[in-house]
């Protein structure tokens, strides 16, 4: 059986509820990255890069939430969350993965994570304080057009509404107000409604 | 006939690679960026993110170097540059990508592009003065693991060589000595050995 590492409320609640969408069969690993436990010399053994996700699988170790997203998708068919045969489709799909990996969760890394980029204290203060400017801007292109309604796609669920989900969640702790955004607020709820997510929320709480 | 956007030596120029690997039909258009063609109405029509690539179909438009990357592997199976049926390998090839995408790209924008992530021009500078050690860091992670060898996946070109080929030749521009990375190195000169590397850099001179 697979086994997935996660830290609660990280990107890794992406991949973690499509874990819980497509029933893949894993047991889950809760690491505490107050404790570092994403440091230790196990952890890196499993994934150099100290990061999580991770899904330990019988064939060897896969990270990187796009990634994972699109693997879950391609091994359960069945679930519909990617489409999987339409390579125009699939390619919007993964541009709008790709944009928040790269461009959504890195400017809310700057927060957390700003001593990534610069060692100067006030350097980091000052990068710290442009983050709500930046997420506010992404999410103000995600709510008038990104969004496309009720699902991140369309009409139906794919391996973006978690990944929209889980990056959403970040809004308040960088000191956006999401009732900014009717319609990301709406998708929340949509998401929060879904009996897979609510098991995976317990699990990070 | 699909157009396609770029501007020279930007990361539009792996999709670019990738289009002559796969003889995909279209046409090129030069942005110069330095009179800000990317910020025109014109082109903020085609892509309201103001970035490149972009690539006109006649479906619509795609962005995202990760999403363009699979999209034309996709589109043309018989290149043989992305295991497509193969959940697992494509994973892998995903998560480099995804890494290259969203960590490696993301180390060298705080160079050029460090006004995104603070206001104040000395925090600017400080990210700056730290781009060559995140670069490095990045790099000998590629060159120690990352770069399989020959190609970045092993035996085979897949769509993540067009992709370190382009993020390596950031290297001299953001302060590091690619001698410092013989593989890396090799596998650059690996891929301008290609007559499709060579028509392609010839459109970024």
């Amino acid at each position: 059986m697979d086994t997935f590492y996660y830290a609660p409320y990280t990107c890794a609640l992406a991949t973690h509820i499509v874990l819980a969408l497509t029933e893949h069969p894993h047991q889950a690993v809760r690491l505490d990255f107050k404790a570092s436990q994403q440091r230790t010399p196990e952890f890196l053994a499993i994934n150099p890069k100290g990061r999580v996700p991770a899904l330990v699988t019988t064939r060897g170790v896969l990270t990187e939430t796009p990634a994972l997203l699109l693997y879950l998708a391609q091994m359960h068919p069945e679930a519909g969350l990617a489409p999987l045969d339409d390579p125009f489709a699939l390619a919007e799909l993964q541009a709008v993965n790709a944009w928040l990996c790269s461009t959504v969760h890195v400017a809310h890394a700057h927060r957390p994570r700003a001593y990534r980029w610069a060692d100067d204290p006030a350097a980091q203060a000052a990068m710290q304080a442009k983050v709500p400017q930046n997420m506010a801007e992404c999410f103000d292109w995600i709510e008038s057009d990104l969004l496309r309604g009720p699902w991140v796609m369309g009409e139906r669920p794919s391996i973006a509404d978690p990944y929209l989900y889980t990056l959403a969640g970040w809004l308040a702790g960088d000191g956006v107000d999401i009732a900014r955004y009717p319609r990301v607020q709406a998708h929340r709820q949509r998401m929060e409604a879904l009996p897979a997510v609510q098991r995976v929320l317990a699990l990070h709480a």
